[in-house]
């Protein structure tokens, strides 16, 4: 198509509010438009991006036996409560009433209705494996739409969902669904992804597996062994500590510790390093506010999704009011009223000689030894992974912490909604058992968003071959001049007549704003038809990325440019 | 794909909700599962089908220079605001508040969502004209949904919007886009589609069409002439009525009509035709229940369409409660309290000596003049047309009533969207204009269910070659049997290399259970390998509308099959 006709307004100015390359060039070129937080419009070349990606993944997806379908959007408020997440999930599910009162929800993911949809039919052994698909809108109410694409309210999403009759033959599809995705990121352009163990979250199941593209921007982040294979998201990597005791346990003692709050202060005022100190950190149950404690060493941080997951429950940082009976500063183990939930992370196992909180305003204790001082407790797994930490895999002290996005995930979801859905099959032997169930998604505005996030200048994005929205832009540079627009005129034509992908840009500007219009569009290939090349009888063929810069003589260009436009990706 | 491996159940029983064959035939067939009332899960025949259907869309509107974008599904209210529809739409708008308490709303069209889109880039006179169109899923909170996929809350539409500087372009693209929907028609197998002059309701603008499949099964009635060109939905159609006045006026006599109530008891008791009777209609408005009355002719029924575009105001029948002043059964234009709305059609003009109610119970007057008695008011169109009525075109008394499903819309805007959200661009001369606007609108699920009841018999769909799910179904009669099943097996394998798309039934079932799964499947062409076929050499091809049934040998089979489906449209 011509430019001159593309809807959307190109400009030069970073916007103010874009913390993200990629939001801010995606803006810049005309992809999208805000219209709320974290609600976008797509103008054409994003729309034309979105609808490669979504045709490559519709392939990968086919080829591993899925079968499209379509779940809605708007689903019963019933089908959420028979899984039980009408009532566990919190503000992210949008829920309204219709016009009869009845309750609804927009659908965040289709674990329900994918089960809904195959109750029926699965009620035979002989059915199984099977897996359904869809690709289409969801809504998930974030507390904080962020960078563009990469974490909006409304998003276009491919969601599977797999049924099997064992364990083992769920994790063969798994795995043909992992390799299925590793084709999808290497097809649309960004094979460097990375998958990682990651947390189950909310949608239940034990193993499963979160897809990175490391990245700065990224919003998770990545505990990755320097020496091993180890690679999880550090909401589900294992905090691993070796503690070693003092062989003399002093005696406790209680301190006055005027103005001393912190855990450096703390460690200043006795003289002692971090790992000698048991900090307390405090939450709420978000249901009734009842508070929390969790002990743990005074170097490491509580990752919330562990203790979350440990609970059961959600929480929220605690507000410590005068009358809740804890000292804000000055809580520690010994001697703790009872009325709270008390937890110890592991890193405090096998210590001793700690100072912690006295439980009295301006007061520490110092010689803390847990075992003998509290007695036995349970330890658990609370702690944040470290930078340098020690890889809960082979052991060595190899972590380091990466930045990353996330572009898709799976999950072996267990039998956690047939069992609660009461979906049912007839065995060989006519025993009734429940289907076991994998999910797997990506979002595909965020994917987009990614390739542009690992493929631009400062000058716009740098778009693979096989999702660039055109393939090939031809800029002729004096259009005034007929002899110009005629040899980029019959180009234009004959390129398309040979199916090659074109946006054409014969506006009457000068050769920087349609180079910068271009850089911005970030289509792979540029033709330049200009006074100057026709004088040699060629035009300049260049790739966005500049790795191409050639002059063709005008006879071959059309051949030439087909057959890069067919071998780009392998060329590249 | 195998037909073993198609998830979803088909079975014979018609299901007892059904009132509609395709409804019936596409809950037996396997396409769709009911979800909630009006919202349906759709299987992987139905998601192939309306593909189809959205990739032929997609095409007719590339080809009228539509770029294709997305709005969002959840827009603020405030964008609804702008336009005044968030308060001037009922409960078919979903709303609904986010997180934050920021109110929201499904989008069941998106003229302010296009608006937004383009309002600053079409700023200047130079970008127009330009159309934007999507394909998206929708939420219309009907409050009678039906029909399976012909009347839902929760569907797919492909709506478009066009911006002008003139009226005559709009009209000019109008016209373009009214071919480009009659393409769309024939394209996808029911080219009997028309179009008829249509209502433009809460779209607002003036001039508008419908394309209406005609069918029984449609809900709403469309009058066409015999005579002439003259097609309408009776919502728009003009009812034109001409009275003769009798020679003589009798004189007003008030008369008592115990339990006489209805206009056939009347004009029994009077002895006269319903055409000399006065008829009150009485409404009430949403907002207050004020009264509004309308006096009609006997024998003709208001159209509430046309009262609500007069009224610019919702209404409902009227509930007459003794407090209210009026005398149900009893209510004529005479003495009647200046209470009230009243309101006359023009079926009264130029009448006398008509009866009508008398205003107090159990009383009615005979010897009406409105002129004489009452003065002048007046006349409004307010009546439903009636088969056998005046064409407004020609004037002939030649009109018909045919019931028609609507399968799409255009309608002429103007400005409503554009002065009412400020959207405008500086003309040649540097004055500030609004842009005419132009929407167009395609339901793909009603068009998929709209060709089944188009194309069905009582076994099942006949889907047309460009939309149906698979172009050839290969049935392997005997399966079990080693030359059917070689046989069988390397057709579907050439098919598919040859980019046939083939469901293959290789089960073990016999082949009444066979046929009777490919006729809800309704492939149009159907290709059997059975241990009789193959004696002769042959696999027999059928199609499945009747048309086409023949043994072709073994060796020519594919090449074909192939030309079959290649010239299967042209063929029929």
């Amino acid at each position: 198509m011509k430019l001159e006709k593309l809807i959307g307004d190109r400009f030069k100015e970073r916007p103010a509010d874009c913390a993200i390359d990629s939001h801010a060039l995606m803006l810049r070129g005309g992809y999208m438009k805000y219209v709320a937080n974290g609600i976008y419009s797509s103008y054409t070349p994003l729309k034309r991006i979105t609808r490669k990606i979504e045709q490559i993944i519709k392939e990968e997806m086919d080829a591993i036996d899925g079968q499209e379908v379509q779940f809605p959007v708007v689903m019963p408020a019933s089908l959420w409560q028979e899984s039980g997440r009408y009532e566990s999930i919190g503000n992210e599910l949008v829920r309204f009433t219709d016009r009869n009162k009845n309750p609804f929800v927009l659908g965040m993911t289709h674990e329900e209705a994918a089960v809904q949809l195959v109750r029926e039919y699965g009620q035979s052994y002989s059915k199984y494996p099977f897996m359904v698909y869809q690709i289409q809108t969801k809504f998930r109410d974030e507390a904080r739409p962020r960078g563009g694409l990469i974490r909006v309210r409304e998003f276009t999403m491919k969601d599977a969902y797999s049924f099997h009759l064992s364990q083992e033959d769920l994790e063969e599809f798994y795995k043909r669904c992992y390799k299925a995705y590793e084709r999808i990121y290497s097809r649309i352009g960004i094979p460097e992804v990375i998958s990682v163990d990651s947390d189950s979250g909310m949608m239940g199941g034990s193993i499963s597996h979160e897809f990175m593209l490391l990245t700065p921007i990224g919003e998770d982040s990545i505990a990755i062994c320097r020496d091993c294979n180890y690679k999880a998201n550090m909401e589900a990597a294992e905090c691993v500590i070796h503690n070693k005791r003092d062989a003399i346990s002093n005696s406790l003692s209680l301190v006055h510790t005027p103005n001393i709050h912190t855990i450096e202060e703390i460690c200043s005022f006795f003289q002692t390093s971090k790992e000698k100190s048991c900090k307390a950190v405090v939450y709420q149950r978000n249901s009734d506010d009842a508070y929390i404690i969790v002990f743990i060493r005074g170097d490491l941080d509580v990752n919330e999704t562990k203790l979350t997951n440990y609970l059961g429950f959600d929480i929220h940082p605690a507000l410590i009011t005068d009358k809740c009976g804890l000292n804000a500063g000055y809580i520690g183990p010994y001697k703790l009223d009872d009325n709270y939930v008390v937890l110890f992370d592991r890193s405090l196992e096998n210590t001793n000689n700690l100072s912690c909180g006295g439980n009295i305003s301006e007061y520490h204790y110092t010689g803390l030894d847990i075992e003998r001082d509290i007695g036995q407790v349970e330890y658990h797994d609370f702690a944040k992974i470290l930078d340098g930490g020690v890889c809960p895999l082979c052991g060595k002290p190899t972590i380091t912490i990466s930045r990353g996005v996330e572009v898709g995930n799976i999950f072996q979801l267990g039998t956690k909604y047939t069992k609660s859905m009461n979906m049912t099959y007839l065995d060989q032997d006519g025993n009734i058992k429940y289907p076991i169930m994998g999910c797997y998604g990506i979002g595909i505005g965020r994917l987009a968003a990614s390739v542009c996030e690992a493929n631009h200048d400062e000058f716009g994005p740098l778009w693979p071959m096989s999702i660039a929205p055109w393939q090939v832009h031809i800029c002729a540079v004096r259009a005034d001049n007929t002899d110009v627009k005629n040899c980029a005129d019959s180009l234009y034509e004959e390129l398309q007549n040979s199916g090659v992908e074109v946006i054409y840009d014969d506006r009457a500007v000068n050769a920087g704003v349609m180079f910068s219009d271009a850089d911005l569009l970030g289509v792979p290939l540029r033709v330049i038809v200009s006074p100057r090349n026709l004088k040699e009888n060629c035009c300049e063929i260049v790739s966005r990325d500049k790795s191409i810069s050639m002059k063709e003589p005008l006879n071959f260009a059309k051949a030439k440019i087909i057959d890069l436009v067919a071998n780009y990706q392998k060329v590249k």
